[in-house]
């Protein structure tokens, strides 16, 4: 299976929902960007149709934003 | 490994999302429960934290509110 992509910024809801997704779907099976520390993923992410932190991309593109952390305006500054 | 509970109410977003999660963590992982049809079941969602729908119950208690389909308000109606 293609791997999902979790992309989040470091933030309590981040890493909180980033255990919970690893757990259910395995580290093995998804790739994490934080893209607090990798801002030059954010245009990546953007084009995906990430709007906010922490999201998943499934491995057939769609995109699953879980909780809300923070939006990607505030992952730039 | 304990069971996740999917919630959801049978919207287009619920579906999509019910789907993604399936492909993710297998259908044998999850129960899912349509609190549109099951409305008994709303009580038992909100006192798990479940705020709207769809929604993911780990194994361990974490609620994720996955995108954003309807609140349980609507749901009750």
């Amino acid at each position: 299976m293609k791997k999902s992509v979790f992309y989040h910024a470091g933030c309590p809801v981040c890493i909180s929902a980033e255990q919970d997704i690893i757990q259910l779907i395995g580290a093995e099976n998804v790739e994490v960007i934080h893209l607090g520390n990798d801002k030059s993923q954010i245009e990546t992410a953007e084009k995906a149709g990430v709007k906010s932190v922490p999201a998943l991309i499934t491995p057939n593109g769609n995109v699953l934003h879980i909780n809300f952390g923070a939006s990607l305006e505030e992952v730039k500054k």
